[in-house]
Order: structure tokens, then C-alpha cells, then sequence
């Protein structure tokens, strides 16, 4: 039996490619996926940026939808043609953070789609452990973004928000938007600072208020929404300098910042402010399966807009222009990639 | 009636002077004061650092301890001849952090000793919200320590520390050994990194051990402390670029970093190192009433080696040369001013 994949075979380099498939080991089950997501740290791995960690030929993707296809030796539980997700984490289970039951940031963590095969191609095969159910009614392109949204839904929980407190999202791309919208189904006061105005119009069409850091005068708007008293949380997604410098500026006293974006290189940070207001900084890495859960469901009830951050669905032998699409930026949130097999039922 | 009192009265200056005593408005009290100890904060004023919040002539001075000497009107509760201390907190009651219930940390707070007259005289009046009751027996040049040990035990407080957990304390000056030792009295396994051997000395004459940064393998010193997996907190009391670096490095996965130095600019930090082990930051600043009455028991149990912490006393006609001593460093841990006027009884 073959399967079609898209392979990561060195920087800016996609290969669609025929390959045999794997066999099922004990424990694992086979997966024909339907959709998977292009995040940013694929577009990342793409750059050659990521190259200790994915080896060329590899499999990238982690966002994904589908059917389970087959069930391996000692699996149970799980019954073919059910719809999932994966979770695409396995832990060590005995490093300090596993003892410590936060195996999700595993000193040692295999996350597939990086340090082991993703989900970019016809037919995955992963451990059991990561699978997580979907209603059998739930559309598997909405359901491709139940990974970004278990993201999204883990930082709203790092920041302990609590309905009525004022939210600064930094940065609109699809993992601060989905923040925001979280953020404001949990009863958040929300706004959003990003510069593109694509990205702007997204969120405003879904009802975020947003504003334009590299116009307006950012502390002057912060101020007037929170009546000069600053926000209890910010969000930093823009992994840049200056959004780092607009999360911290607009805190109130005792508020929360949650580092969600990739920072590749220290940042300058005002220790001070830290310490005069009492802020605390909060790192947060992915999601655990309580998480999970919480996205499928959120979806599921059509609390994230999902059409609307899709935009585009390429087929996986289009998968290299989708990655230079997306390189070149402006109108687009998030792309999906059509991994179904040709002749499967499209719904 | 006129009192004795340390004046700042411009950069690496201090007078002693005579001055009549001020007028006891309603809701205050005079103190004679008994010792007042110097703090770093004093030694900034000192270099002229804080000449936009201390006017010249100024009193410093805010680690005190006293009696009431007398009583202004529409104050209760309070006796001639009591053993106070102060916590010299006034803060307005209005702006959001006082809203909020934090108000020692008061958008617009009135810090004695510094935007207003301190105890570096032999007598000092402040408003009766701001007394703490001493031990009538407590000694008062121990209890002259009672207000850096209210840091301390909020510095503490806002780690969360649990018995048990693994505690780094970066800078071993009065502020981090009186953390150390809080923690460590809290069930905590206390290691702290000091370059000077006198600290180190004095620290490990009271059971703490040590380790110089400046020597050894800093990274290897923690990694063999806490069998690789990092240590639950860290308290930053360096105030220096390579502090704050060890702390964040010796941190396990969820450890928390309390920031308790003043860093006048911003620091270089790894935002990445924040995301990928979930550490936390914490801002921790002064102290509230709960703070200081645990101090003062810590005090008047003996769980503060109060006597090993101060390295001399001196009489306040020697203060400027008090201060000159502790520009030079080396060899001295806390350094009181006796405040007693002559003929005051001397216990
Ligand atoms: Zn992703
Ligand atoms: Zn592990
Ligand atoms: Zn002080
Ligand atoms: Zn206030």
C-alpha cells in the first residue's frame, strides 16, 4: 500500500512524493487524514531554520483532522472510520517534568510533525496515546484547528483570566486571534494590536475590537479603555521587541503577561516596571489534554468562527506553492492542506 | 522642644542639625526614635540618585524602631511609651491598585524616608496607620531589622514557596540573607550565590550554603544541587545583568523567578527560556501589614540571627562617615544609626 506526502527535503524545499506504508507497530493506529493545517512553526522548519530537529526527507504538519483507517496490535478503545484529532506529543514519562506532571513540556518530548513524522500526507501513523475523538458530526476542516485552539485555550488558562478583566492580545496572526476569541468567550474585555490591516479586518469581522500599534499612540488607546487604570492581562504573540514593550507598558498593576510567541533571541525588558506594579510574566508552551478537549468542544459549538480563519484549501500537491503563498504574506489567515486521498468522500 | 536629625542635603552630603520639633496634627504621632538602620534605598539617595523624590534638606531613613513619645489628637489605641515600629506606607486609597486591594503598592504612594521626612532623627512623627506594635520586651536595635525581614517575608510570600522546594537566592547583601533565611525557615532547601566572602562568610555561619558565582560553574554547582532538574525558584536580589541570567537559567520547568532587585534599565532576558519551561516571573515590591507583623514575630522568636546581621551601630552624630564606611564596602552587613537622644535610657 502507498501513500502521497508532502516531504520537507531542505530549506525552502517541498517535495510531494509516493511512499510505501509504515507498518502498524503495537499500539498505534493508522489515520487517513483529511486536512492539516500550515502553522508558523512549519513555515519555520521550511526556512531551514528547524534542521537539528527535522530531518530531510521529513514529514512536517501537526494540525490535523481524519478517520481512523486501521488499529494496530493491543489498542483499545478505538474503532475504525471514527473521526480525530491528535495530540502530537509524546513524553518521556520519567524526566523532571513528567514527575512533576507536566509531561506536555516533557524535557524530552517527541512532538510529531518535528521530532517525528507529521501529518502532511495521505495516511498517518501514530501511538494511540495521542488520539483525541471528535463528534462524528463535526466538519474535519473546522476540525483542523482544534490544534491552534487548544494552543489559544492553554494561554487563556496560563493567564488565569477571569470574566470582566481587560485583555490585550499583541499580535493578530491565527494564534492570537484564536487567543482573543477565547479570551472573550471566557468573558474577557478584549482588544487586539496588530498592523496588518488584513488581520485587523478578520478580527474585526468577528467582533474584536482591535487598534493599529504602528499608527495610533498605543499607550494613548490602552489608557482610554482601561480608564487609566492599564489591562489585568496581556497576551504577547508578535515575538517581536516592541510587542514585548506594549504588553508590559500596558499592564495594570499586579497584571499578567503570557509569553505565547518564540522569542529566537533575549529581549530587552524593563525589570523595573516588573517590580514597581508587581507583574508577573507567564511562559506557556502548547497544551495539555484537558485543553484539547476544550477546543474540540469549543468548535464543535461554533464558538470559534472557524470559516472564517480558513482561508484557503490547496490540495497536498499544491502544498509548496501554499508555503510560498503564505511566505509572501497580506489576506490570509490560516491555509489548510487537503491530505484526503483522491476518490475519498468530500464533505 | 528641639531634636537631633541626618539631613540630606545634596549628593554624597548629610548634616546633622538641630530643628524644632514639627506640630503633632490630629492622627499622628511622635516617636522617639531608637535606631534607624540604612538601607540600599538610602545609599541611592545618598549618590543623588533619587533627588527627584528627596528634597534637600531631607530626613532618610524608613528601618526603625522607637516609642511613642506622644500622642496627637484623634488617635486611639495607641500608649505613651510603646514599642513601635513603622511601616512607612501612606498610600492614597483612591487610584486602581488601591481599588484593588494592593494598595502597598499605591499608584501615588507616600513612602516615609524618601517623599517624605524619615526616622534618621531623634524624633519622628507619622501618622498612627502607619505603627506596628512591638514586644514590649523585643530589643530595639533587633527590631530595627523588623522592616528589610517584612520584605523578605513578601519576597517569600510571592514565590509561593512550599516546604521542600529547591530555593536559589542570586545576591547575598541584608535583603537576599534575610530571604534565605525566611525561606529556609519556611522548609525550603536554600543555596545562595554570592561573590563577596564576607556575605558568603556571614551566611554560612548562620546555616546557609553558599556558592561563588564569580568562581565556579554556577551551572553545575545548581544541576548537582537539585539532581539536574533545576531549582523551583529563584530569587533575583542581584540587581545585575549576569543575576538575572543565573536565575533563569537555574530554574526547573514551572519554576518561578521573584524579582526583588532594582534594575535601573532594562535587561537582556530569554523569553524563550520562559516559553519552553513555562518559568514564571514575579514582580515583588515592599510589603503589606501581614508582612511586617510576621516579621516582627520572626523577630521576637529568634528565627532572625538579628545579632549576626548587624555589622555595627553607630551614633547619629556619625552618620555621614556610617555612610562613607558602607561606599567602601567589604566587611559589613547592616549598619545601624543610633537614634537615642543623650540620656535616654540605653538597653
Ligand atoms: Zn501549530
Ligand atoms: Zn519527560
Ligand atoms: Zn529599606
Ligand atoms: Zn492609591
Amino acid at each position: 500500500m502507498t501513500l502521497r506526502r508532502v516531504a520537507y527535503t531542505g530549506a525552502r524545499s517541498l517535495a510531494v512524493e509516493t511512499a510505501g506504508t509504515p507498518p502498524l507497530p503495537a499500539g498505534h493506529v493508522r489515520i487517513d487524514v483529511a486536512y492539516t493545517g500550515i502553522c508558523g512553526t512549519d513555515l519555520h522548519v521550511y526556512h531551514g531554520a528547524m534542521d537539528a530537529r527535522v530531518e530531510p526527507p521529513g514529514v512536517i504538519g501537526h494540525e490535523m483532522s481524519g478517520r481512523i483507517a486501521e488499529i494496530g496490535p493491543d489498542v483499545t478503545g478505538w474503532h475504525v472510520g471514527e473521526q480525530v484529532t491528535v495530540m502530537p506529543l509524546v513524553p518521556c514519562g520519567q524526566c523532571p517534568a513528567c514527575s512533576a506532571g507536566h509531561d506536555h513540556i516533557c524535557h524530552r518530548l517527541v512532538f510529531l510533525g518535528i521530532d517525528a513524522t507529521g501529518s502532511m500526507q495521505t495516511s498517518w501513523t501514530v501511538p494511540a496515546t495521542t488520539l483525541v475523538r471528535l463528534p462524528a458530526d463535526l466538519r474535519l476542516d473546522h476540525a483542523a484547528l482544534v490544534e491552534p485552539t487548544a494552543v489559544a485555550v492553554h494561554d487563556v488558562h496560563r493567564a488565569d483570566l477571569r470574566a470582566g478583566e481587560k485583555a490585550l492580545v499583541v499580535g493578530g496572526g491565527p494564534i492570537g486571534l484564536l487567543i482573543a476569541i477565547v479570551a472573550h468567550r471566557s468573558g474577557a474585555d478584549v482588544l487586539l494590536a496588530e498592523p496588518d490591516p488584513y488581520r485587523r479586518a478578520v478580527a474585526e469581522d468577528v467582533g474584536l475590537p482591535t487598534y493599529d500599534p504602528s499608527a495610533e499612540d498605543g499607550a494613548g488607546s490602552i489608557a482610554r479603555w482601561t480608564g487609566g487604570a492599564g489591562a489585568a492581562v496581556a497576551f504577547e504573540v508578535s515575538g517581536a521587541q516592541a510587542g514585548v514593550g506594549t504588553a508590559v507598558e500596558a499592564l495594570a498593576t499586579r497584571g499578567r503577561l503570557v509569553q505565547v510567541a518564540i522569542h529566537p533571541v533575549p529581549r530587552e525588558i524593563s525589570l523595573h516596571r516588573f517590580f514597581w506594579r508587581e507583574l508577573t510574566l507567564v511562559g506557556a508552551r502548547l497544551y495539555d489534554r484537558g485543553d484539547f478537549e476544550t477546543a474540540v468542544r469549543l468548535i464543535a459549538d461554533g464558538e470559534i468562527p472557524a470559516a472564517r480563519l480558513i482561508s484557503r484549501i490547496e490540495p497536498l500537491e499544491r502544498a509548496a506553492q501554499a508555503f510560498e503563498a503564505l511566505e509572501e504574506g497580506g489576506g490570509v489567515m490560516k491555509v489548510l492542506i487537503d491530505c484526503r486521498a483522491r476518490g475519498e468522500d468530500r464533505r
